[in-house]
């Protein structure tokens, strides 16, 4: 995080304002670190997560890189741009995520739709309903659920497939579009570094869509990006598949 | 067509073999001398069309910029390409593609779907029923029926919008995908033809589909971008949209 601060601190928001959409990713990314992940011909791909990765996909169609069954999210669009870019790599990709998932709602279904995909490549993108649903469901769990639930599940998952490169993406809430925006903090921001510390932990790739997400606004407001704060219009839906897509090379 | 015929004949298929498919649509592109559209701020951009366009949008939805709205075929790809990159740019992006339609079908609907958009930028990707409904549903209409429709089609929307800026598709058929292939042939050809004519009757900016999934097929075949020839895969979607988004910028 340091480097970033320094960074941010360090760069005019004027500058930023005048950056294009991929140069703000990619100097995100560069201010981060960002590992990249090399994909290889043939790899598995699975993306997992909630609502935003489910996005309005068949759950009763199973075919690889089949459009109803990737749904129409940031899934969508980075699949999009892996198949279309890199036809004899011959990838098999798969979107397994579910609306309203929280960790423990994954777990319940990672030997189905997950461990017995067999996936090189698995992207988890899970956290906004851990700690939404405490304040508008009656979720119990706390910020230390989040963590062994979520910590349990790598391990689980690196016990099954231990070559499995994984990457997984930050919860996020775009700024100035709920009303009670004032109840999220400091407590959401707690999911956000407990998902980074998993990633560090397990020497995951990590998308820092929070940043992401903050430099774009820097644009054009929240509103433009989401739809709620949470749920990413077509635009925030590019954005993600752009940020997505800056973690592996094929 | 000349210049891109020599082009062809100049050029081993090997050599496109190893282009990358953005090469090989910037190839296509240059070797069409495709003209490109200056988009603008607050451009209204309208996708019409057949079910290559609609894709499983949802027919009740009206807003602009609007994943349901949208479909999960090349519209979307497109979209969210110049949502995401373009953010202060505006854009008011609609689809109203219908599955089926024939350009008869494209004039029944014109006043609503079409000119009382006022669109800015109108793209039109229509013909491949016109030809196919006369193999499978007893239609009875002639290429010089497309031909005439089409013109018509196109002199109703200069005389309503003079400065609208037109991008014409040409109909595709991926080839050794059909097993009655060869009952398109040479009749589909006229209707490509008849496409292009009227492109270059009104100045409009035309798209050759045609030479994009000829090219696309020297690196894979034709089942890998499109399912049964005319529909496209999630792949074939991703490279249509490369190829629109090819003739705009921003």
């Amino acid at each position: 995080m340091l480097n970033r601060r320094n960074f941010i601190r360090n760069t005019a928001i004027t500058t930023l304002a005048t950056l294009s959409i991929p140069e703000l990713v990619t100097t995100t990314f560069a201010a981060e670190k960002v590992k990249k992940i090399q994909l290889q011909k043939d790899d598995i791909i699975l993306f997992q997560g909630d609502s935003i990765t489910d996005w309005g996909r068949n759950h009763t169609e199973t075919k690889p890189n089949n459009t109803s069954m990737l749904g129409s999210g940031y899934t969508l669009i980075a699949a999009t741009h892996l198949l279309t870019q890199y036809p004899k790599n011959k990838f098999q990709i798969y979107n397994r995520g579910v609306s309203g998932n929280k960790v423990f709602q994954l777990a319940e279904r990672w030997d189905a739709e997950c461990l017995n995909f067999k996936p090189n490549v698995l992207s988890i993108m899970v956290g906004v309903n851990d700690f939404w649903h405490t304040l508008t469901n009656g979720y119990t769990g706390t910020i230390n659920t989040y963590r062994d639930d979520y910590k349990k599940l790598i391990d689980r998952t690196k016990q099954a497939l231990p070559d499995v490169k994984l990457i997984l993406g930050e919860p996020f809430l775009a700024k100035g579009v709920r009303p009670e925006e004032k109840n999220w903090y400091p407590k959401f921001n707690e999911y956000r570094l407990v998902a980074r510390e998993v990633a560090d932990t397990y020497h995951a790739t990590f998308i820092p869509y929070q940043s992401i997400m903050d430099d774009a606004q820097k644009l054009v407001p929240g509103t433009y990006w989401t739809s709620d704060g949470v749920h990413p219009t077509v635009a925030g839906a590019g954005l993600m598949a752009q940020a997505w897509l800056e973690t592996v090379k094929a």
